[in-house]
């Protein structure tokens, strides 16, 4: 028994998300149907994060065990053939038999893209937020910095989550703008259902001038949601790429990348 | 009665273009649809530009009649309420009566994005056509060089196109990359149809080593479609504004804002 590894990006906006659901087509099922077409074998594909409905992904990691002789870096192209358009395997590998997606993953990158201006733009809708009033970018990014360091997101959790233990680790966050796109990118070692989506919430209420600047860094010292924004819509935010300890190193190159991508004008 | 001017952007990705037709939905059908729902009239909107199928629009201009009271900048506004979110009205004005939006167009500028690598982007594939080699931007950049001035662009005419007189000024063109995104931008006075795209094939495989530079240069001169490379797909080209005589005052500074957004990232 052979462990391939996967690197996948897909659209998420007609998914119920990554995980397998009975009533609703999920990403990872479709790719557990292809490597069925494909190998005739059913397996398990187990993703390093399940996203939610709407949600996309640059660079999911996934695992899958296999007896087919198939070369792994071939699984990629392989995959495409029988996945829809919408969903693409952009790297395959052979893993140790004891890597695990989920558990060994050290770090991850969020983005979250909103589009600033009086009409949402037709072209972007499926991977960006809206928002109507216009935003201090900058504003945002003093506010973001907040999260940066060790602590309690209980805050930031979703109600109703059952999670006892919120405490999580930032490494960095940024809020960039490059023409009407202002996109928010946060790393860490591990996040809350939700916490993403909340984080860019109050940064779009702070940004816009409907919260007191400030909000982020309250809610972390007194647990309460209350000071929080809305929680933003599922549209906005790609997992960008998850870390594990043999590339962990490569955390800070690609951060800045992303500043690079998607910063760096300002009009 | 009343003019009225529109700006329309829409993702053309689901429509059989901008131009009613019989048996296929078009983004001038459902416009028309949504003024005649706001007003309880059946009127014609003519754009600037018969965008093909596939093809997208951020700044696609067009016209109306109307004796609505509706002021004109809150038409935007109403029409996006009954439209789909693929197709927004970014702006409305009261226009001159005698204004008309193909006939008075004194340049348009185009963009045609690529993505590059070796599986196409699951994110762009709406909005971007796939490059399976790597691409020489600066070599089609130089390339794309060759159309700017007036010619006679008769090679770069679709076969079959009745058109007699195929003489064109290009006003500007530019490829310039952003990571793996390579875009070219174009403006002129006038386009045949489908000569963007002819242009984008060649660039993409000039730029990939599959054709001999100078490919444009050549088919200029002598006028025959044989040294030129395939006609790229819709998906990649959008229509991004149009000009009148009253703002062609702000073309070159509009083209160079968007050499700013979509290049400057040589990774």
């Amino acid at each position: 028994m052979r462990r391939i590894r996967l690197i996948i990006e897909y659209d998420g906006t007609d998914y119920a998300g990554w995980q397998r659901q009975d009533n609703a087509m999920t990403v990872q099922q479709r790719v557990e149907e292809a490597v069925a077409r494909l190998t005739g074998e059913r397996v398990t594909v187990t993703g390093a994060s399940r996203t939610d409905a709407g949600v996309h992904a640059l660079g999911q990691c996934a695992h899958f065990d296999t007896q087919s002789p198939i070369p792994a870096e071939k699984f990629a192209f392989a995959l495409n053939t029988q996945l829809p358009p919408d969903i693409r395997v952009r790297g395959s590998f052979e893993a140790d038999p004891a890597f695990h997606a989920r558990f060994e993953a050290c770090a991850k990158i969020y983005r979250y893209q909103i589009f600033e201006g009086p009409h949402h733009s037709a072209l972007l809708r499926r991977t960006h937020a809206h928002a109507y009033y216009p935003l201090d970018a900058g504003l945002m990014d003093r506010e973001v910095q907040a999260v940066v360091g060790e602590h309690d997101f209980a805050a930031f959790a979703a109600s109703g989550s059952v999670v006892k233990d919120t405490v999580r680790r930032m490494y960095a966050a940024r809020v960039v703008r490059r023409g009407p796109e202002v996109t928010l990118l946060i790393g860490g070692k591990g996040f809350l259902y939700n916490m993403v989506r909340i984080v860019a919430g109050t940064l779009i209420q702070v940004g816009s001038g409907k919260l007191p600047a400030g909000a982020i860094s309250r809610a972390l010292d007194d647990g309460s949601r209350l000071s929080l924004g809305i929680t933003a819509p599922p549209e906005g935010l790609t997992l960008m790429r998850v870390f594990y300890p043999s590339d962990i190193d490569g955390f800070d190159s690609y951060f800045s990348d992303c500043e690079r991508l998607y910063g760096g004008l300002n009009v």
